[in-house]
């Protein structure tokens, strides 16, 4: 038996109650034989209640002083679930990030792991301990400060660890049953994936499934560290992430492993451009000074009689003032006539390996949308996905209609409960 | 200008707006042209609520998990705090009191300083900042395990601080103006001390005042550190201890320094001792040996007939209970008749460097208690100091009597409203 990380996200230990559920699930690990390293998240909701301070003595906290904050979260749930493992009589020792050898840059609220030198976690695993670990935070290289990794962290740190471990698995325990076909609040007949690989996966969190983070599964990836994501409250299977399904793995050789929805985006049309070269390189050189991320782009086709073009991009809703603000600065600059600010949108995402040798697909899908009578206004596709933006009113209808179109509904309603990890 | 550390407890940064009340008094400290260095507790009942999730997932929470939780709660303060003043204009940084170089020995949950390397601090210091440290912790020697220094921990902290770093005052605020004559919830006429003397100060916190403890006042002699005790609502001159008072400070040249009380102890009589060499040593020796620090001893003139006596001692009532069972066990081999245990007792102590050379004071001392009535049980003296035993229901009596014969009352009735600092 080999050695197992196991994530536990804010809502597995939310009370006392939770921490000693959790505490029962790592024994039963230990006790199968494995080494167990499982990192934690903060209570519930322990994290917005410290946001909620910050705010109170200084309108814009940011920076070092939060993340030193926001570490308190950790902090608490790691040494109460440590206490509860010694109740049910076995060893452990929690670490924070630091202690653990998380090591980040120094960008603070949102910092990248750069190495991790797990010395003191391998020394407690030998000593027979169970160790926790605090998640979502890390120390920088350079300053030595305590930084946080961003929403999502937690996840990251449990990849990193298991990663620099050589672990055989990463488990992240959540709230729901696994990854599903669609998301079950709005598509009652969506089933739970048994097998994904990590490229469709790495498709469906950018395209707006939230169970497991870009960042995570990239860096399971690159490393090969198989992810399970799976219910601490139930104890079923739930979503393995791979390269390869293991023998005992049920894969569906579908074409689609699954329909995404965003609602977090905006679009911005910028009117009138002239239609020469480096317009469009001057716009998105205005917006990524900005540091803002953008997702789809389209250039209309010029119109002869004026040459004039429209372009238009979808960025997430938080950064749409910025952006304005900075192409508004631009305008004489560049050139254009004016701007369309729209955040009445909703971006769906249909995404499977299977659609590369499927030539149908497309076509398929934008039947499903026109015959639900959804308006499709920009499109963008990658190899093994297609995504569309749509009237944000219609994503739930589309999403259904999508689903049932590519023969993905279940033949039973699931009831289960969909809900974000928080880090 | 030189170095000032300034300590908050709890009660000072209890909500949003006690740190930002305390913000601006660090603030105010920074323009008078020091550098500051702030020690601050945990908020309000932090510590409590933690205490009390631990106690949920187990029964009796110690060591080193324990100390992992409980500096979280300075994490949040010292964060927020370096954010409150940052929103002021002034550059500050938070520090770990692993970070602020504070290290201890492992003994978890009552961890002694053994040196404090302030190089960070002094760092931050020169590049403009005020330094905000957390108090109560430490990192262990050996293990670079977090540790924590139990109860008043926050105020060793900053005398210890303020000792590495050679600082001018350490500044204690906390919810009282300063250390009275006696206890103003029992005396309405206790007056506070302007000036008192390392030596009368720690024989007043040994006796039951409560404003500073022992531990800190005889780092703040060890290293001649003065302090000002002083409250951080009204921003009045509170009570300077210190070797010798600045020629600024009023001292009234009394005999006695003040009256404390202590209803914490309980009294142990082993009746029945072979009056013999060697049976007082072993009865203390079974006390030492489980661990338990007793206060006061008296051993009773030895009945010539019997050739027995009575010897009594105080105790913490919280350790009543173990030594009661190291005593009954070791009671073959002591050979004494029985155990007379009981914790209705009040000890009541006068302090003053004056007593030395004024013969009447322990006259005086028991002529007031006679006067109001009260019965003296057991008798200790230091150079500077008489204790007395008395029912603890004559206490409050016994005090006033006390505080108004040695002429320590004030004209007018003080309005304040005495409590203790928790850490």
């Amino acid at each position: 038996m080999g050695l197992v990380v196991q994530k536990y996200g804010g809502s597995s230990v939310a009370d006392a109650e939770g921490i000693k559920r959790v505490a029962k699930r790592i024994v039963e690990a230990k006790k199968n034989g494995h080494q167990v390293v499982v990192v934690v998240s903060a209570m519930g909701d322990t994290t917005d209640e410290l946001i909620d301070l910050a705010e109170q003595v200084s309108p814009m906290p940011t920076g070092r002083e939060f993340d030193m904050l926001l570490t308190a979260g950790e902090r608490i749930s790691m040494a109460l679930l440590a206490m509860a493992i010694k109740n049910l009589g076995h060893k452990a020792q929690s670490f924070t990030g630091s202690q653990a050898g998380v090591i980040t840059d120094s960008v603070h609220n949102k910092a990248r792991i750069i190495d991790v030198t797990p010395g003191r976690i391998r020394t407690a695993l030998d000593e027979g301990n169970i160790a926790i670990v605090a998640g979502f935070q890390g120390v920088s290289q350079d300053s030595k400060d305590i930084t946080t990794l961003g929403r999502g962290g937690s996840d990251t740190t449990a990849v990193a660890l298991a990663a620099a471990l050589d672990a055989e698995v990463c488990e992240i325990y959540t709230d729901v049953d696994g990854v599903f076909t669609a998301d079950p609040r709005v598509v009652k007949k969506a089933k739970k994936i048994d097998w994904i690989s990590f490229e469709d996966m790495l498709e469906l969190a950018a395209s707006g499934s939230k169970v497991l983070l870009h960042r995570c599964v990239e860096y399971a990836r690159r490393y090969n560290i198989p992810i399970h994501v799976r219910s601490s409250f139930s104890g079923l299977q739930g979503t393995w992430v791979s390269n390869e399904p293991r023998g005992d793995q049920q894969v569906e050789h579908a074409i689609i492993s699954g329909v995404a929805h965003d609602v977090s985006e905006a679009k911005i049309t910028v009117v009138g451009v002239p239609d020469k070269p480096g317009e469009a390189a001057a716009i998105f050189r205005t917006i990524a000074n900005a540091e803002i991320n953008i997702d789809m782009v389209v250039q209309n086709v010029s119109a002869a009689s004026t040459g004039l073009t429209d372009i238009s991009f979808t960025l997430p809703k938080a950064e749409g003032r910025k952006a304005i603000d900075a192409l508004e600065r631009a305008k004489a600059t560049i050139g254009f006539e004016s701007l369309r600010y729209d955040d009445q949108i909703a971006k769906i995402s249909l995404v499977g390996a299977g659609m590369k040798t499927n030539p149908g697909v497309t076509a398929g899908f934008f039947e499903a949308l026109s015959d639900a009578g959804v308006n499709i206004e920009l499109i963008s596709t990658s190899e093994i996905r297609i995504s569309v933006v749509t009237r944000a009113d219609d994503v739930n209808e589309a999403v259904r209609a999508v689903h049932t179109a590519f023969g993905l509904d279940s033949d039973s309603d699931e009831a289960v409960v969909y809900g974000g990890t928080g880090r």
